[in-house]
């Protein structure tokens, strides 16, 4: 009475009130291999060029990349390197930075295999071909905050993400470091990549330490990933620490950090639980080392430090002077390293970093930043991106979306480079808007925007020398004169994206 | 020359050309408060009944809870009371799962408060009622897996999820642990809630324990989270090992756990490298003690222990005997505080641990699982939801999942529970199908499913009692007699959904 089968008519009406099957017995054999031989045979693992036909990629697609190895990055062109190879053409190519290693680069887009880019920046021979205006399509440039938010609301949407792993396990459980003898690279945070990790369509992770599963701890999961590539090498870990972000020894730079750190100690936020972000830059990335002694002296502490994460930083959180680290992108090796083996530094994504969209992303709660710039303006505003000389050679970095959302935003910038004025009438590229930057440090005086008069007084009382932004201007121009016009042209060869998705300015051919 | 102005038509060209907005410089004003004052008002914080407000919640809608605090859960009761009181009717209630806690749902079923519900497991007065028939629509039963990867596929949406969390930010960074000095809870993995705060159209959370941004580290991040309530309590943690899951002391459960011990040493399972996995039940539970010894004597350690995670687990994983332990829910303290500070016990979520759409969940390279059972039959299918008196008294839990995809499955029984036999010629309702049970272990002899031959040659060779499953079901019945069948009813009280998303059964109303 009442079995299965006096059940059939009532499991099918059940089946039926739910718009569902009734299950089926059929085909259900286990798989009964023991686990550690069937690793091996993980249905996502593959070479590069399987992941790529499996993933159905097709010409005019989108395809992203990270740039956690910065100047070390060998995914890149390695994909795109195949990608011709295999025939692909008009490729739209979503990276979250480029760099000068990507020269390679140029020869696909001559091809026709990449007739889009988008990205936080340009460096080296690519960007210089640019700026003379190689692509037809202009490069679309965003903040890292702007990336993930546009990434999230579909804006920037993924057809196939690429994304280099110091280790996975062969069902695709990832990160930036490895705990297995064979470790052979080491970038610590991903949190650029794991936007594209969650949104893409189609995710192939490359690695080139494939470790047994579970790879625990892991900052990619397994349920975002459709392919396992195995690889030589996915970047060269000892150039992380490259360009921007290099420790800095001139005398210059040691002069504006100590500057940037007595603002913010006279600032009235340097209180304890204060939140602290060092931007790219000799003199931002140094800045933290000189407020170290007045944390110490007056037995305060930092709640967190946000952002790209240092050495200093580390050394800083480890003697309990910063409670957490929040990493978006590991600065250098010590970083990586400490974001592998402690539980309180935190990796984030560009999202949970730095979206405008989401009212709890970490720059939210951030009293300070210090920033570096190329140029500023009398107006405020700020460049990061485009060279005094028109030529791209930067990168827009988490600048605009730091700036924004801070209590307090210090950039710090050399009146002069050379022969080159830094502070200017009006700034090459608007990068990060003036309503949003309340400090600029030179090493002639300090120029506070006039919506933060009492930061102007405090300052003063302080004893630092409050100068006038225009009077900075003046002086440049004082001693280097007025500089020429730049010669650009009519082709627009980049679009600066606003972090809340509109458009912002537009970088013009440069024609000499 | 080339000034901003001279760019405004290119950049309203380049805007246009992206279908977007050109940015507005107005209303861009920094919010200068310092970060620390300023998160006391956090936009995310209120209270219940704000939240509920603003969530947008409507009758009719589906709201969902996680049980990771098993019969200490102080959740449901307390939003749902809030939501009868706010005057809503016909909620869909969406729980991972429902125990002996949550009577009080009766009064808000026959108030039309409540009108659908969906969960693992039911027990106590209130699964008592519904198996009497209380609820006009059936209840619809699934597995940790099979929940997992409805709401993943959208087959169970979620309009509003209400998500205890022992510890959480004002913006939402929260996880079933606490690093605070105010911490009152603590459940450990937040496992089977993670699905709801990823894939929620709206998540709040409840938290008796508020601590200062960032809380790090956490299981959900703020991007997933709308708002935050502070509470008195969100669960009491003494009763996290409650019910199914505490040790037992049962001789006969100690017998059976010795056996399974032994079934899973002579298996050809037990290698260097294996994986395991205990359900609840005293007996399954204790079967990883027994294996301890021989893993030291032999010298074999485990790649991870996967599941609801015990203290001997974490003993064990301590020694170096098992090297990961993967946790979708934490069985007792031990196992919560382990899952607090040690980085090599992970938290996954119900997806990554048992979703048959994901072929890289862990349930997929689990080598041994241990199970418990209600009933089991002739046939090797189990029950572990219905009792032989026809009321609902368990949970789905992760069996089918496990079963299906481990390599080996192995259930403890015993034959005989009082007047009660567990070895039928068919369980009253079919939960984990027998093709997908390997061994079946009762105190009178072993049982190996006749597809698994090769299995029963082992387990025979190392001198185990191995016994056609019929003839336990004679044994049973030469003892107790056939037992009377069980007034059942015509109306359908449950749906008991496959993995795969199809009806595999119905439970009807019992009428004694």
């Amino acid at each position: 009475m009442n079995t299965l089968k006096d059940r059939a008519a009532d499991i099918k009406a059940a089946a039926q009130t739910l718009d569902k099957e009734v299950y089926n017995y059929a085909g259900k054999d286990k798989v009964t291999t023991p686990r550690r031989e069937f690793q091996s045979r993980s249905p996502k693992l593959c070479s590069l060029e399987e992941a790529i036909r499996r993933s159905g990629l097709k010409d005019g697609m989108t395809i992203s990349f990270h740039h956690h190895f910065r100047g070390g990055d060998k995914v890149v062109n390695m994909v795109v390197g195949k990608l011709a190879e295999m025939g692909y053409k008009d490729l739209q190519l979503a990276a979250s930075s480029l760099s000068d290693v990507h020269a390679p680069l140029i020869e696909h887009i001559r091809n026709g295999v990449i007739t889009g880019i988008s990205t936080s920046g340009l460096r080296g021979e690519l960007a210089n071909e640019i700026s003379r205006g190689l692509m037809e399509k202009p490069v679309v440039f965003r903040s890292h905050g702007g990336r993930g938010s546009a990434i999230a609301s579909g804006d920037l949407h993924i057809d196939v993400a690429f994304l280099g792993a110091s280790s996975s396990d062969p069902l695709g459980n990832a990160c930036g470091y490895s705990r297995s003898e064979n470790a052979k690279s080491i970038c610590g945070s991903l949190g650029y990549a794991l936007p594209d990790a969650q949104y893409a369509d189609k995710v192939v992770i490359l690695t080139d330490d494939l470790v047994p599963y579970p790879n625990v701890p892991n900052s990619i999961s397994e349920d975002q990933v459709d392919f396992v590539v195995e690889v030589d090498s996915v970047g060269d870990s000892s150039k992380i620490s490259s360009g921007a972000i290099r420790d800095s020894k001139n005398p210059r730079d040691i002069l504006l950090a100590q500057l940037a750190a007595k603002v913010i100690i006279n600032s009235g936020y340097f209180k304890d639980g204060f939140s602290i972000q060092t931007g790219t830059g000799g003199a931002s990335l140094a800045a933290v080392k000189y407020i170290r002694n007045e944390m110490i002296e007056r037995g305060i502490k930092a709640s967190y430090a946000l952002g790209g994460i240092t050495a200093h930083m580390v050394k800083m959180h480890q003697e309990g002077l910063i409670d957490r680290l929040i990493d978006v992108q590991s600065f250098d090796k010590v970083a990586a390293e400490s974001l592998k083996n402690d539980m309180t530094h935190k990796e984030v994504s560009a999202c949970e970093y730095a979206s405008a969209d989401e009212p709890g992303s970490a720059v939210h709660y951030l009293d300070i930043v210090i920033l570096s710039a190329l140029e500023a303006d009398v107006n405020f505003n700020v460049n990061v991106l485009v060279g005094s000389d028109g030529i791209i050679r930067g990168a827009i970095g988490g600048h605009p979306d730091t700036a924004a959302d801070s209590a307090l935003s210090i950039i710090v910038c050399p009146l002069l480079r050379g022969r080159i004025p830094c502070v200017v009438d009006e700034v090459t590229t608007l990068i990060t808007p003036g309503s949003t930057v309340d400090v600029i440090v030179t090493e002639y005086g300090i120029a506070v925007n006039p919506r933060r008069p009492e930061l102007a007084d405090s300052l003063r009382e302080a004893g630092l020398k409050v100068v006038d932004i225009r009077s900075l201007k003046e002086k440049a121009k004082s001693i280097i004169g007025e500089p020429d016009s730049l010669p650009f042209g009519d082709k627009t060869v980049g679009i600066v994206m606003n972090r809340d998705g509109s458009v912002q300015d537009v970088i013009k051919n440069i024609e000499a």
